[in-house]
This record gives structure tokens, C-alpha cells and sequence, in this order.
């Protein structure tokens, strides 16, 4: 499967093209905004998030809602255009960089000081392409049992230690929450870190934990270190824009730890129908997170991604015009104060893109009927061998 | 840039294969040898680093230690080797797997219950072909003032916040570090506390941080989600067995900051030479770890690894006999104890292989004279331009 | 670089992306609209040929007409669209495969009766967001004086031998041609020949000779069998539906030639402005059609397609209905006649692509000015060093 | 699948990787080695073959002659090595350029008078490795059936039209062939024509036909222009050195023709055993030679490469030297005469290596027992379907 994402944050809109995705495959557009809209989601967000009412126009790869194995085009079309492809638009030149922002490293790679020719690609924009990518994995993963979903844990200082039981709790104690939170509680000491961190013009970070259930065991692959699940998922989440630090399971935990303490010690019981992995195999903790020697276990796939706080500050940093080389301060714009909702729905579609081509990997990729029945097969084969 | 490595553990050797490095490189195989002797220390190995004196010999792509733009092979031969590759080994079964290592999922994956075909390849010994590639790398680099160089801040539960003043200060202060540490005092509880898991017949995980010194502003991309080299510094990071979280710059911490504590300020002095990125913009701090917007800034980069404790423990946890699943304890073999110096070194090494592969991306693969006059046009329009 | 196209036949239309382009080139939607009409040229289309008044609409990547460093994407929409992605068509299933058509293959591969799944995709339509690319591509080479142009040599059985003088002489000779010919008197011949299949309700096919000029020495590489410049271009021509033949200067001609009598003498001088390949190296003969060692050498690289009678006749093969396996004629549509023109103007494209990616494999590809800088470096450097 | 080969005509020897290979396949080094033998045979080879009896030796991806599903490594020992990776070699600097061979354009591109440094790996030398990963690919493809065999139907201006019936057709008449022929009678002739350039001490081409057989229906796919088979197929063939064109099928002659006389008409038997497809269609011709849409069709898959005489004549051209930039005569080796036997052999492997990428893409890569166990419900199904 290959995937290309196109857009800028002015420009006509979004646009992302899927290759290699299997024919056979019931998808929705509807359900595609839904998660659109979702990325767009959470208390924190600036007033631009109400111009992006976001609607996924399926250009190709799709007939009657069925995929047709062809490459998928999806446009995004941006509400508030300014850029035109083939005319002069009338923007001024920017050229005060925002720290934290690619407005710098990208006007000195590219030569440039309009640092608006950065910018407008390197905007989170660019992230609702990669959510319709990610809804259409998500829609082909259902198929299989496979469903994803995060969830908030931390808000700048405050931090939540509350797990979910499963996968059906995320989804119950997240329903009404404002954060995208399990823990009740904390979330409101998490609203009124935002609150203040709005009214002092600052900006803040996050933590979003990552749930992955139903991935049966053996999707990715030890045999080369690129080939490995936990490596690919690390690539992807990190790709997020202001990611800085990516765990699997027990992530930075896990090395203060001893082994005896940590690894999760393998039992079996011949009710097999008992266990969600569709194996005997089960384990009694999943510090690992779902994922040894780089494949899935069949346990929950656990992943948490840290979100630095946005690089657009009302109350702005030192910089330098690039014009003249003067010290300035960064340019004031509205903007959010705290975006770890959307960095959590970003990180599912990530996610569920990394877990789609591992899974057709394995499974093959040329239609629904092919793949169903190479992964049945494949899961009584591992039913009977063990 | 492409790398595909082989070898088992108890085979013939390991294999790399390098294709796209420049012409006109030179690589001496001594130094490799100095890098695969690197990857055997750290205090808390066991007997198995005995037996690893690895040689690099380069089978291909070098001619008078000058490379020839054609692929470089390496081969390090393997010294206890038992399975051959064209005659019935004498090996038995090995048919319990070991928590928390790829024996089980691997089993799973490939319907195979003699958990040796997976460990042959999932083994740790496997970074040593990934050592001989990021050491040709290293020397690549070090011809644009590119060095990396890592060193280890936690042992288990002892963690030390001490930070480098610059790479020079890394190398002096881990001279004669048996941990490969700059913290002498925290050195010793590290050390205690590796002899008490030894003691106790357990393993230690541990977390390096990797340190990247004289990258240029602009290596790297936010052109496409794939392109960005925090992403692709963290899949390869993350590909190291036994690696479980990766932080860029702050990291988790960042998640934890307000914008306006933690943004690095951007600026400027007409005194160019005086900074050693080559431009005259600069930063008091580097909190993004040199990288923003997935593009480096010409900070040094910094990277942190969390470890696991190795799989393998002499005080075998709960496990299951796949002959006949009867509830049994994982194999006691002799082991490490804690492997994070090694994890440091394979880490600098898949970081130099990432930085190198952007690098030449920005500046062109064909030989090393075209790739330096690229290389200095560039700074000096840099230079020029700001 | 890499490319992704979607789009089916009756769909929406045809969406192309292109990522790694360079930022900074100047890109207008009128040079590729003109290339579109192009590929709808030549005596023998049909009817369909004045449906298809393509317009390229840029999406993403350009701002003010000159590219951004971001994907490029670019949409032709479709004028008698049928097929909506997200509403039931009333289309009828369509069971009778065309032989030499991908409608039973695919028919097979994919266990589905309706060919209309099918050939939406496998539509000669597709190559219109080929052309689009291949435009793009084509306006980036001219910066550096490359050109690309086809012209007919055969169809059907009547064949010319002339070969152009140079680039200019067959925009000149073709400029009034119907069938982009540079022999008048064989294309009164090639004319009547098509009008005489017309009549019989027959297809007919045609071979295309490809004409890139200004390519500078060192583009390709046999350091690996998959960056040889002449394979890539073989791999883009074939991929062209239809094709069946390639060859790179004399090609099969060249097998029965003595060494002696073919290979292409070289020859020096220090008049080296003289010499558009700026090196004072020179030929006086081009057997190899440009390419030696998958290395272009600075003269014209020459190659040639062969292109089948389309599959769709009017005067209908055997075949058999999907639905009940009777021995059926295969369905009768209007159709083109001979589309080797067409096939010309995609080849052009499809080798403009191929130019481009070996071209910016080997001077970087950021953005215009740094390859600019690369190229007149590698150019001066060349010219010094012989 | 990925396939990296290394190796200097001079140096250590050759090494090939293959990544992505499955688990459980049985491969043997001798029948690489029978694959080594042949591509060193044929009527027209000079004294080097003799040097080269080539061993291959699998370093790792191998147990018991049983793939791992690790990287698969193969070294071919060079006999007559005189370039050391590590040691100063004595050789002289070769500064006279051979006309049609890899050694101006190469020198051009890297700006290296010492032509050496392009033959070593330019040098057909390389295609031993090929033929390695090629032999390993034909083991793995007639687990299912797929055989693949080349036979010689030009040598210089000798041509022989005599097709085969069959692939045992193939086997039965090539067995007792110097020039690996089907045409006795047109043998002599070649030989002849071999012995005349031999004493004018010239080179000779030659044409090569490839025969694939038994690859089922549904393999490549027209979804993208770059997952046809017969640009994947074509793409491989170009890449062999001295090939200049490639055909599919009828190839140029196909261009020639009407669509009434030379498209496959489709036709249905209930008796489905009775057809080497394991389908009920069937057609009475292959002018498509196996391939419609970019997707086999279940008839074999033919194609034809066009070798140009090798570029090293006993009776030298004009070149320079490019040392001082004289008019000199090209150097004068030992060399073949004639190579298309060899040409055909590589060819086979290249076809080999193309089929089965293709093939683990439809029908997943993990294992043997999964890949049958799939291939084996695709077959049914389609036989059930139709």
C-alpha cells in the first residue's frame, strides 16, 4: 500500500490518493467526516476550527461504495482558500519565524524567506488528509475485528494513571468527555490547566494513549529491522506534527524495570473461544503493549505519543525578521491552546494506516473475498497447530 | 540509500549490503572493528561478549579502502557457528518460548513450534550487521562534521539528569566509564544496581540518550508525513530489539511545558562563525532537540532510547511447552544482564544510518567530490542568504 | 519522486500526485491542458476523442504558478461521468470480456463477473493523469534544456525508415501532420491504411519513436541493475496499456550487427561549445540510442514503442458470457481506429517522468535553485576535468 | 521482496540478499550452481569462462536447506580476485574508454579518468549474483508449477522462426544444443556465423526467447501503471546489460497487425482438467504472450530480449585517451563472441525474480505453508467461480 498526501492550508484543499488498497471493501464518506470532525474535536481548540467543517468527496477507487482495488482519491476542499495554484494571490510576505515551527528550518533548507512558502504545508492542515486515509484503514480494519481509539492521559502537569479495562470502556467513559478522558476527575483539573494556560496566551501539551484491539497474532515482522510493527507504528505517530516521543506498552517505564518484574509470562488454556486473540495463548499483564520481537501477540496494541504544546503563541517568543536581521517577537496569531484531541485522532488514523499494511502484507491485498479467506485459513491453522 | 542486512545467530556470519553510498568514501574496516568492539562493552554483559570478537570484512564496493559507489557488502563471520546452511544441524528442538522475546509471536506467525527458527533471526545478534552499516555511515559523515555519539543516563531505577555541555564533553567524560556514562556518582549506584540484578539471576533495562553533532540546518523534510527526520529517526530507533519509547529533545517532558517555557527563541549574530551550525541563528536553548517541523535546525539532535531488561532470564519466568502446552518455566541460559551501552552504540548507528540517507537526499549520492561541492554551495548560500 | 494516479473512466475524473518534486519551478495548467489535447490527437481516434476536452485543474502544490517543495496534485475531470463513488449507478453489468483487453484477467484475479469493475481502471482513460505528470515533469526538464517529442514510424504494415535530423526537425516535419509523422509520403500511405481499417471495422497498430534531447552525460547508474536509466525507461514504456515492444537505439536491429559495424566510435574535441552535450566527447554514430552502461552519454536518448490494434472492435472476436459460459461475440462499441499518436505523446511523458526521477536522483531535488547550482557545478566540473 | 547484488568483476566475488523471501522453502546450492554452469555456457564464449566455475555459498536465511524466512545471503567466490577492498592493489589505471560499454559514461558521471572503477562493476560479471537470487526464485516457483526457460532464435543475421509447442518442447530440443536452439537446422548457420566473427575477431548479438510457464491467472495488475508484469518483466530485461529491446508476445510484429487477425479470441471448456491453466478458458493463439491488462492469463508468458554484440573487440575502435585526450584504437582484450546463451540464462532469472515478486504480492510472503494454503482457495475459487 502506498499513500500520498497533498494541501496546503490556504490552498484548494487536501487531497490524498491510497495504492495498492483491496478491491471489495465497503466505504463510507459519511463515515469519514465523522472522523473529520472529530479531528476538529476537544476543549482547547482556537476559533479556526469552526471554519473547518470538513467533507470528504471520494474522487476515485470507489463504485456504489464499494472499492474497486483501483487507487483512492479523497478531496478535502478548504472553506477558507486564499491561495491560488495559477494566480497571483495578494498575501504579504511573512518573515518572522515562529520558534518551534518549520517556518525557520524550512526558509534556510529551502532558501527562502517567505516563510508563508513553509508554512502552508507544514500546518497541521495537512493532517485532515491523513485522517481520511486513516478512516478508510479504519473501515477495512472493522472487517477484521480490528478497532482503534485513544484517549487523553495527561494535560501539561496534570497526568491521569487510570487505564481502561478493554476496548468498550475507552469508548463508554470517553462518550461525554470534554478531553477525550477516561478519568472523570482529572479532567476537569485538565480543562482548568487549559483554561489558565488560554488566559496567560500560552499554549500547552498532552499525552494520548493509543488502543489497538483485535489485531490477531503474527502481523509484522522480525526478519528485517524494517519490517518490524512497534518500528512502524514509531515512525508514523513521530511523523505527527509536534510528536516528540512515541512508547510502546510500558515505553520509558519499562527500562527502570527488572525482567522478572515486567515481561508478561505466556499461559494457555484450551478454551480458546474464551480469548479474543482466536488463539489458547493469553497473557496476564501487556506491559509489552501488544507487540515482541516486532509482531503482534493478539493482545492490545498500546501506544502513547507526546504532544508539545503548539508552536503558535499568543504571547510570542524572540525572534528575527528575515529581512533585516532585527530581534523581534513572533508574530500574534489566534490559535489553539491545546490540541491533544486531535493529536489523538491523528495518531488512531497513523495507526490504522501502519496496521493496514502490515496486515495486507500478510494477508495479501487484491480483494475482500482473497483476503478473508487467506485470514480465516490463517487463523485455523493457528487455532489447530497450537 | 538502501540497506538490507542478513544473518542468524548461530549461522555463518552476518551480511550487510549498502546500495546508493557515494563513490569516492573512505571506510576502513578497522573502524568498524572498533564499533562492532563498542557494541560488545558496557558492564553487565555476559559470557556470550567473550566469544564476539567481531571482524568486519568488506566483500564488495571498496577498492583501496576508497568505496566505488557500487554496493558495499560486509561480512562478520560468526565464531560458534552450529547451524549450517546445507547440512542437518544437531540442534534439538527448542519448544518453550521466552516471554517478552519474538518466540512466541514468531511461532504464531509462521505455524512453526521450534521457537530456534525465530531466534536465530530475532536475536540481538543481528545489530551487528546494523553496527558495520552505521559505522560506514559514521565515516561518511564524519567528512561533513557529522559525529554521533550516545551515552547512558538510567539503569534500571537510577537515573541521572546530568547533561553534556557539548560532544567533546560526552567523549571526555565516558573515556573510562565503564557504563558509558557522563554521571560518575550515579555511575557507581548504576553499577550497583546491575550487580544486584545479576545477583538475583534478573535483568535491567536502561535509556541512552544519542547526541548528533554538526548536522547542517535543513536535512530533512515536511513535504510528506514519510520525508520528516524525527520520523525517521524514531522508526529506526524504535527497530532496535528491546527498544520501547523514543524521545526527541524534551520528549514526554515537552508534553508537560507551556509553550512560552519551552520553545526555543530563535536568534541571530553577525558574527557567522562563530556558531557552529553555519549560519548566524542560534538558540539559548534546544528543547526540540534540534529538529523542528521534521527538518534539523543545525542544534545538535537529541534522541533518547528506553530499553527493556533483556528477554532472556536466568530466573526463568511462566511459559508454556508448545508440544504439548503444559504450563512449564521459560529456558534458564546464561544471558546478560543489562545491555544498555550496546543499545546505546546500535542506536548511534541507526541514527547515522537515518542522518545519512536525508543527507543524501538533500545533497545528492553520486560521489563524494560532487556531494561536497553541493554540500559547500549550499552552506555558503546559507550563509549568503541570511 | 514518487507518483500515484487514480481515477476510472466514468468516474469523477483523474487525480494525479506527485511527491519529491522540487520547489521553485514554474508549472502552468496551460502547458499541460495543451499536452492533454495532444493526447487526444491523430487520424483514426473516434468519437469519444471530442467528448474528452480534459482541463487540468491544479489542487495542491503551486502557489502564484510556482511550485511549493509540497506534493503536486492535479485533477482532470471527467465530462460524461457515470459512475458515482457513493450512489448506486444504473450502469449494467457488463459479462462479455474484450479479448486483448484486461477484462478477463482482471475478471479472474479479482473473482468478479462484471468486466465494467474492470475496465473502468484499465481504461486507456488512466494515461490522461500520465500526461499531466508527465507535463509537469517535461516543464521542470526544459529548464535544463531537455525536450522530449515522439513521432510515427509505422502503422500497420506501412513503415517509414526516416530518421530526424535533430530535435528541431521533427517539430518541423510534424508540425502539419495528421499523424505526427516526419515522412509525408509514407503517411499518405499510413492514412489510407487506417481509413481502410476504419471500413472493415478493424483496429490497427502503430510503433512510435521517442526523442530525448539535451540530456547531460551521467544520468542513470549500473551501479545496480534497478538504476539503469535505459530500464527505467523500458519499465514506463511497457507499462503503457497496449504496448508490447521497447528498444533503446537500434534495439533488435542492433542483435544482428557486428560489433564493428555498430558500436558508436567516440570521439574528442576541444571546440567543446561546439557540442550540445557540453563535454567535448562526441559520436558520429548513435546506435546505443544514447545510453551506455544505463548511463546517458550526452547524445540523444532514442527509443521506440510498438503498440497493438486497440482491443474494442467494431468487428467483434470470439468470447464467452460470464454469466452462463456461452460461446458469445465479444460486445461492439465505437471505438478508436489507431491510437499510436496517442501512445507517442503518453510515451513522451512516461519517459519525462523517468528523466526526471534519475535526474533528481543525481543533482538532489529541494528546490530549483540548489539543483541549478548542482547541475552548472557537475557541467563545469565535467568540461574541466576532460 | 527486496534484492540487493554487490560484488567487483575483481573483487572478493559477488553477494546477493534477498529480503522478504518466505519461510520453508527448500533451496539447494547445487542448483544454483547448475544455474551458475549454464550461464557460463554456450557456443561463442572466450577463455574467461573457463576461470569462472562459480560456487554459490549461502551465508545465512538457510537450516537445513529450508529458508528461514530471514534475508537470504549468497556469496560466489571470485577465482581470479586481484582487487582487494583493503590493500593497495597494483593494477594500472585503465584510461582508454571502450566504445558501448559502461566506461565513458561512467567516468563522465563521477569524474574518474580510471576507468576501472566503472568496468569493475559494470562488468557482466555481476550477473553471476542474478543468477543466484534468480535460481533461488525458480525453486520457490515451481513449488507451484511456474517453470521458465529460454532458448536462442537469432544469432547476428541468422534467424530461426521456429517456435516451441510446449515447455518440455523446450527441455527436449535445447538439450543437446551448443547455442541452447530449437532449430537444428538454423544452429549450424548460428555457429557458423559465431566462427566467421571469431576470426575477423569480432562480437556478435543475438535474440533470446523466454518462455514462462504455468504461472496461473490473476498475477500483476493494471491498478498502477508500475504493477503491470510486463513492465516489471520489462523493466528486469532492459536492466541486463547489452540488452536493447524486449518484447511481450508478438512484440513489434504485433504492431504490424490487424486487431481482427492477431487478438486472442477467448473460448470456455467444462472440461477444465484438461487445460494447464487450471481454468476453463482457453485461447487457440498467444500473441499477447501470457499477458493482457498487466495480468497474466493463465497461457505461457513470452517474451524476447535483444542482446547487442559485447563491447570489448579483439579489433579495437576508435576512443581517447582520456589522459591527454588523444585519438587512440580501444584496448584490446580477450572477450566472447558471442553471448546470448548467457543473455537467455540471465534473462530466465530476471523473469524469475519479476514473477515472483508479483506472485508473493497476490498470494502473501510469510511462509510456504500459508502461501499454499492460499494459493491453493484462489485456484478453487476461480474454478468454482467460472
Amino acid at each position: 500500500m502506498r499513500i500520498i498526501t497533498a494541501g496546503e492550508s490556504h490552498g484548494q484543499g487536501n487531497v490524498s490518493v491510497i495504492e495498492g488498497f483491496p478491491k471489495g471493501i465497503k466505504i463510507e464518506s459519511e463515515i469519514i467526516d465523522i472522523e473529520l470532525k472529530r479531528r476538529m474535536s476537544g476543549f482547547g481548540r482556537g476559533k479556526r476550527m469552526a471554519i473547518e467543517d470538513d467533507k470528504a468527496e471520494i474522487l476515485a477507487g470507489v463504485r456504489n461504495k464499494i472499492t474497486l482495488g483501483s487507487p483512492i482519491a479523497v478531496f478535502i476542499k478548504n472553506k477558507d482558500l486564499k491561495i491560488f495554484a495559477e494566480q497571483k494571490d495578494e498575501l504579504p510576505h511573512l518573515v518572522i519565524p515562529r520558534p518551534s515551527h518549520a517556518d525557520l528550518s524550512g526558509a534556510m533548507k529551502y532558501g527562502d524567506k517567505d516563510v508563508r512558502n513553509m508554512l502552508e504545508r507544514a500546518s497541521a492542515r495537512e493532517t485532515a488528509a491523513r485522517v481520511s486515509v486513516g478512516s478508510i484503514c479504519k473501515q477495512f480494519l472493522l472487517n477484521f475485528g480490528i478497532r482503534i481509539r485513544s484517549y487523553v492521559t495527561d494535560v501539561g502537569a496534570i497526568s491521569s494513571d487510570k487505564k481502561p479495562l478493554d476496548y468498550e470502556d475507552i469508548l463508554n467513559k470517553t462518550r461525554d468527555s470534554k478531553l477525550n478522558c477516561i478519568d472523570k476527575n482529572k479532567e476537569k483539573a485538565m480543562i482548568k490547566e487549559i483554561e489558565n494556560a488560554e488566559k496567560e496566551k500560552d499554549a500547552i501539551g498532552g499525552i494520548a494513549e493509543i488502543w489497538i484491539d483485535g489485531v490477531c497474532p503474527g502481523v509484522g515482522s522480525f526478519m528485517h529491522f524494517d519490517t518490524r510493527l512497534d518500528a512502524k507504528l514509531s515512525f508514523y505517530l513521530m511523523s505527527i506534527p509536534a510528536v516528540k516521543g512515541v512508547e510502546v506498552g510500558l515505553g520509558f517505564e519499562y527500562a527502570k524495570k527488572r525482567g522478572s518484574q515486567s515481561h508478561d509470562s505466556i499461559y494457555y488454556t484450551k478454551n480458546k473461544e474464551s480469548r479474543k486473540n482466536q488463539t489458547g495463548f493469553y497473557r496476564k499483564t501487556n506491559n509489552s503493549g501488544g507487540i515482541e520481537g516486532g509482531i503482534s501477540t493478539g493482545e492490545p496494541i498500546i501506544l502513547r505519543a507526546a504532544m508539545k504544546p503548539i508552536a503558535t503563541l499568543r504571547k510570542p517568543l524572540d525572534s528575527v525578521n528575515l529581512k533585516n536581521m532585527a530581534k523581534v517577537k513572533a508574530i500574534v496569531e489566534r490559535s489553539d491552546t491545546c490540541a491533544i484531541v486531535a493529536c489523538g485522532v491523528i495518531a488512531e488514523s497513523m495507526a490504522a494506516i501502519a496496521i493496514t499494511e502490515s496486515f495486507l502484507d500478510k494477508f495479501g491485498c487484491d480483494s475482500f473475498k482473497e483476503i478473508q479467506c487467506n485470514y480465516k485459513n490463517y487463523i485455523k491453522n493457528l487455532s489447530k497447530h497450537f
